[in-house]
């Protein structure tokens, strides 16, 4: 008897703000002296896209449908509490979260020195393991002209 | 003892046609009034990428030779029922489907009006859950400036 | 009772060499006449896509840090030995791989006639199943354009 498991993969993509004063959040965490990103949240691609994946592993729905223009009480919400929200509506729908993966693709900000601290800080949030990584795109694409930051993340959920 | 689970995740882009009269599939469904995609299939990108990943998944071969032009019967195939053939071989070979996850990427069409008949569409052929979700690009990228559409696929199979 | 079950997932993307003499390296295998990729290694996307997840899905880290600058024993290593470590790495951490899926996506070289001989290759280092597969960009983005590859990879592991 194999028990009901699901996978999602969801990606997040966001524009650098032409705004010096905007602050740039990455995986739950504020990046001090960063540049920013564009978007009505705290555009923090790597909290959006896990909690995406997660939405989409348990068929829940996804982040632009759960915590979108017709839910105004999410508006400008920060990644790390939308996070929350889905890591709490995923356990209500009576799933338990494996694992998540999220890989930054940005040539900007460096990663490496804060990888320990960010995938810490989704992991306290998620309740179970999560494993951030980066990657550059070789200066390629919109990525490699430094337009915006990608991530993509993958959630695996069981329910018996 | 640990069932022989697989994954698969599969990626499929396609260029928006300059032929006004070019019909737009995506997730088993037509989008009437929407600019088409390029292809000699109906560039279904939706159903393409579900259906790569089960084949991938499985090991069975991928969309690109399972269905390529040493396979003229499946010339002009519309992307439910290449989804439909891998479906019937992924559980030929003794594998059954956990779930898929897709996601489209795309500045258009507006998606989330019709995400529950996507779903519903791609969930009939597959016989298992399929997840349909969507995301801009932030206008970035190719995709962010409307010249295609792409698709990334995760699919969880199973065999005892 | 579930097994603990983990999912990775991990993209690589390096840029064409201007250099004529550049070998080209994907999936483990030299790729004769044709045109090399820039990299301190030999910038074999495939099976640094492969490796990456396999660190990823263990939560053992991710090849910029596990192989990174400061390991110089890993400087010019070839992708086939970074996969090869990444493999022993994970089970020494006590997982089992179930498999791995990896995706390319470039318009050149042509994949489809030595697709059998890099999976071949993939799974003899990797000692479990492995997917290669590969997609055109239809022409867009950096992919269509030649500048570069990209390759997506999942990895599924599991521990009791």
């Amino acid at each position: 008897m194999v028990s009901d498991m699901r996978v999602g993969t969801a990606v997040d993509i966001h524009a650098f703000s032409s705004d010096p004063e905007r602050k740039l959040f990455l995986a739950c965490l504020e990046w001090p002296g960063e540049q920013g990103l564009e978007g009505h949240s705290d555009a923090d691609v790597v909290a959006h896209a896990g909690a995406d994946a997660l939405l989409i592993a348990s068929g829940i729905g996804e982040l632009g449908t759960v915590f979108g223009v017709d839910q105004p009480q999410w508006a400008g919400a920060s990644g790390k509490s939308l996070l929350a929200e889905a890591v709490r509506l995923v356990g209500e729908a009576g799933w338990t979260i494996m694992n998540v993966s999220v890989q930054l693709l940005g040539q900007k900000p460096r990663f490496a020195p804060r990888k320990v601290d960010a995938e810490e800080a989704m992991t306290v949030v998620v309740g179970a393991p999560v494993s951030v990584s980066a990657s550059t795109s070789d200066h390629l694409g919109f990525v490699g002209r430094k337009e915006g930051l990608a991530a993509i993340a993958t959630a695996l959920v069981v329910r018996d």
